[in-house]
């Protein structure tokens, strides 16, 4: 049995929290939050604390929390020498507290509140400071996930930036392919069926073989007619610098 | 019975014979291509030609050729009066020469020769000159999709254009991705889970509910640590022109 403590309740933490919480080699012991979390069924019984002084014992403390506070926090917890590991893409291991065991148990995958994921193909990245804690880590993560990865701190924060180019920026060309089809009152939901099936292609084509389009075919026309219709908006920078990249690959 | 003849054998009219051959509601009379092309089974017994003034009658003539070629081409066909539609997002009805009538049956979706697609849930995209022909494209695309709409060709270049932004420009950040990853030997199916999940959530959240990441939060030490790990890259102008864009949302 692995006991868990968490501390921080935001997206991450309350989605591993749901994942952990339903395998039986798991006990969720405590979590910890700075402001009041009310758990709701069928987490009722799980102790809660807003309280540092009152963290229980654990085999490992899982930080969920902004990146730039983590330092901080786990430098102010009231005991040593204990397995404490966060969760974040962008955080190298030593920017934990020497005082207790560092490690990371960093689930590469994007968490909204509203959305249910699904742990078992996401990779679990997983680093720390002695063999024994990462063992203990990598069956932890195995609990939940088939993808477990032991990556560096270096390696992981490449990973991160490569995440945020996957993810924030691909979701914010979602963004502009909506405020399009919204200025012509066309319904987002056309985009749909063509957006999975994008995502969906480099499951078995490579991104380069998967390409296609007026600027990989370097059609000047249809590009010339694209620049027109964006009309000088905010989005031109954008279809300049894509482009201007997938002319030359 | 509608009896379809196609016009060119790309990407595009490729997958749409694949789909159209298998409904009992058509009949494909005729493969028309400038270049020999041998139908290989279970398609062998489909008429073939290369030579223009040996195309059949049909109900329908469906052309899928390079965007450019398309006016020059209708026009020379030997016929007369008959409906004609090409399969491009991008050139508008009018385009086609109009000594037939003309039409537009536009699957929006990307295709690939290596890659199956089902045309159950993509969109076609419909547009005549006269109500009846826009009946007949009607009832052909439902043999293959629930989604057929009728849309101007106005609103089809406005469509074409956000598919760019969704396909090929996410396409090209999964390729930023994959490289990122290469330099560290790290394998491209890490993200592969990310990149789905970011494509699904937007099934149920806005692109606005769904984004999250350091520029949304305006998380400036992240994203002074990316842009030093992108270390003067051709992948900075992309960082840059983003996170500006993210910070404003």
């Amino acid at each position: 049995m692995i006991n868990v403590v968490f501390l921080g309740f935001g997206n991450v933490n309350s989605h591993l929290f749901d994942a952990l919480y339903k395998r039986k080699e798991v006990a969720v012991k405590q979590v910890f939050n700075r402001n009041y979390i009310k758990l709701i069924s069928p987490y009722e019984n799980i102790p809660f604390t807003d309280d540092v002084s009152k963290i229980e014992d654990a085999d490992v403390y899982i930080i969920g929390i902004p990146d730039d506070a983590i330092s901080a926090f786990s430098e102010s917890m009231p005991f040593q020498n204990r397995l404490v590991v966060h969760t974040s893409g962008g955080v190298a291991m030593d920017a934990l507290s020497n005082k207790n065991r560092g490690g990371i148990f960093y689930p590469l995958q994007t968490f909204s509140k509203q959305r249910k994921v699904d742990f078992k193909n996401i990779p679990i990245c997983i680093e720390a400071e002695n063999s024994k804690d990462l063992k203990l880590l990598r069956s932890l993560g195995e609990t939940i996930s088939g993808n477990v990865v032991e990556i560096s701190s270096e390696k992981r924060a490449k990973l991160h930036l490569a995440a945020v180019f996957v993810n924030n920026f691909v979701n914010h060309l979602y963004q502009i392919g909506s405020e399009i089809l919204d200025k012509e009152s066309l319904p987002f939901d056309l985009l749909k069926p063509l957006i999975l099936e994008t995502a969906s292609k480099i499951e078995t084509l490579s991104p380069n073989e998967a390409q296609t389009g007026p600027a990989k075919r370097n059609d000047i026309k249809t590009i010339e007619k694209h620049l027109h219709l964006l009309d000088d908006s905010e989005y031109v920078k954008f279809y300049e610098l894509f482009t201007e990249a997938l002319k030359k690959v």
